[in-house]
């Protein structure tokens, strides 16, 4: 099965917002054993949409147009995929009804200019956007799939996981393709590379790797009879894992923020944070994760040396003999924040984040992060590299690394034996 | 001039690899006033390379052709292009010795693949690489300027902008593009647009809309002799403003959070966040901007009832009567925010991101917040709709737009007119 994909928006033409739709739909088909032939971005401009159409239906048997379903006078991609398909667009009270029910919740009155969103098709199959007011829209014409997709990337992402996706499982079925994605921490990707190099006799499905922000992704892809596929996978897995050990910290959506709450959550255990220069980041990623308030009991941003003293009770002698970014002012910032919380475990970050330095002459990449259990407390330095942002993510995610690592060897003491949970 | 972008590679289509060079380019070509027409991504595949040049010159006046000019047996580009052109690869003695050179000085002998990247097309100027192996080519054929462009990133972007601009420049001379983006938050791009139309006789540039997540950009786009364009820009800017009000927050690179930190340094005042359903969302935006540690001085992700009760001192029985998701316990965060870090402005958020309610009953999405200042305290209650993540932030940029609102109007007491500062 072959697929086209045109990107709709003169925004994504100008470059002002970046295209992440083609990357995410490109992954999703490549992982359902679908081929994408040819992905465009093109104008909000009847005449380019219908040629791109026309030229896309030529080659292609599944053709995803994104974007231009909105309210105003430029949103045409309706329009003019029902011109190149020879149909007419109908109103669809159903949808109507829902959009007039969502503005009237919000208080307000709908604009004129939305009800054009409850025109689909005729003969297509309305896919309900349960993030907005445009309906996605699959047309089957001449044994090819035409599927309209909103552009707002929260909205496309939902729908196509929903409604589209399984739609094209379907079609395909009898053969499966899969792909695991393995996902390493704190390994480059040629040293990754030369590691895997080093496994002889390597007679099971092709191995890809990307690195993708400070991890390392590597992808197992199969394809064929379902049986055999599942069981390929599973000897390279194991074959992988048995070379890189604990860098693999997960695998497919695992991120480390959320195999790091499960854990709490499995151990009942709770967490406290204070943070100084990664100002709230690592709490945010915490929180994002449903659930995070069974274990996570809160945080102190200590960003002035005032908070430090007043809340963490830390001695301003100390700080100023020391230093705010040293492994002692870490080390009493994790002791703090169990304490202050009353939680089992503590985390203490601080560094220079940087543009530039603090008075103490300290390079800017300089972080230390210490973990406090009841039963001791471990520190780590690190010199980062990049922009303040980069600094921030690489000392968090570095953290969360740390409490990983930290709370399996802790269970693999308790029980004798590794992962077991 | 218009011009057609070909992305060439498979990893792109897979979505491996996420497409950055397209956006860059766009962005750069569109600063410069030249359109995209399209921008395409295709297959290591040398009559796809083929087809689509051909396509694009028959529409564009330029042609960037990004990736495959690497060593490996799937690098086609160069041959596809001279192909097309119909004209033939002679081997470039400088850039071969250069290349030798490069591999010399690395302690490795020159592999013979990447022989063929000193190869370059009969009549077409090579663009030097500073950061890799594979030269750039111009060429230009029946006044067509076909450019070719390695695929990593950082070799692009600093080819394009050294090399590529400057001539593209040089062509457009005499003639100026600049645009203005105007920033808008709390208005939906359907209103926005009906607001706009209201204004009367519009003989000015022309204006776009892009919603960008809780944003609307409104973008004035003026082209040709430079003091006309300035002229225009401004009285078009001078006009939506009118219309437009405070919805407008700033322009260009500015943000919410940007523009409130100017404020606080501005005025010398300090800030400090009780954070519960943001997590710390705030915190890590606030603290994204260098020079923050001026103005804020810290934070308090309260998540827990315990939290609220022992740092903050609110009384259990309050929290239990009035709920933690209530007006009166936003005013007590914030006023606690301000008592506990001892700051200016205090800022309490608290609510419901979901995807479950508390105990409370109340719903997902419901969330209060409160600014406290030494003369009072002012609290928003918002039902917001979406994600978990949506909600957080949300939340967060209602509470920077409240600042920001709030810090002017005080200006405008203080000294009897509108954003003076």
């Amino acid at each position: 099965m072959l697929a086209d994909l045109i990107c709709v928006g003169n925004e994504l033409l100008t470059g002002l917002i970046e295209n992440s739709n083609s990357g995410f739909l490109s992954r999703r088909l490549w992982s359902a054993g679908i081929i994408v032939r040819e992905s465009c971005v093109i104008a909000d401009d009847r005449y380019a949409i219908g040629t791109a159409l026309t030229a896309a239906m030529e080659e292609s048997d599944l053709i995803i147009l994104t974007g231009g379903l909105g309210p105003t006078d430029d949103d045409l991609t309706r329009e003019a995929v029902a011109d190149i398909l020879g149909l007419s667009l109908a109103l669809n009270q159903q949808w109507l009804d829902k959009l007039e029910h969502f503005f009237f919740e919000h208080g307000v009155i709908m604009p004129v200019n939305n009800r054009k969103q409850a025109f689909v098709i005729e003969g297509s199959i309305l896919l309900e956007n349960q993030r907005g007011t445009a309906p996605g829209l699959l047309v089957e014409k001449d044994s090819k799939l035409i599927v309209l997709l909103p552009g707002p990337p929260h909205e496309l992402q939902m729908m196509f996981d929903e409604t589209v996706l399984p739609i094209l499982v379907r079609r395909n079925q009898g053969k499966l393709t899969k792909v695991k994605t393995l996902k390493c921490f704190g390994i480059g990707e040629s040293i990754l590379e030369e590691k895997i190099k080093e496994i002889k006799n390597w007679d099971l499905p092709a191995i890809s790797y990307v690195a993708r922000g400070f991890e390392v992704d590597l992808q197992i892809k199969g394809s064929g009879d379902p049986a055999a596929v599942n069981d390929s996978i599973e000897r390279a897995e194991n074959r992988l894992k048995a070379v890189l050990g604990s860098y693999i910290f997960g695998s497919d959506d695992d991120t480390l923020a959320s195999l790091v709450a499960e854990m709490f959550i499995n151990r009942k255990m709770t967490l406290a944070l204070v943070e100084s220069c990664s100002g709230g980041l690592l709490s945010d990623l915490i929180t994002d994760i449903p659930g995070s308030s069974k274990f996570y009991r809160g945080g102190l941003i200590a960003y002035s040396r005032e908070a430090k003293i007043s809340l963490l009770n830390i001695k301003r002698e100390l700080l100023e003999r020391e230093g705010e970014v040293s492994e002692t002012t870490a080390r009493l910032m994790a002791e703090g924040a169990r304490t202050l919380f009353n939680a089992d475990v503590g985390i203490g970050i601080t560094g220079i984040a940087g543009p530039e330095s603090d008075s103490s002459q300290n390079p800017v990449g300089l972080v230390y992060i210490a973990i406090s259990l009841s039963d001791g407390c471990d520190c780590r330095k690190l010199n980062l590299k990049g922009g303040r942002r980069t600094i921030k993510e690489r000392s968090v995610q570095t953290t969360l690394n740390m409490l990983r690592i930290k709370l399996t060897s802790g269970q693999e003491e308790l029980n004798g034996n590794s992962k077991a949970d």
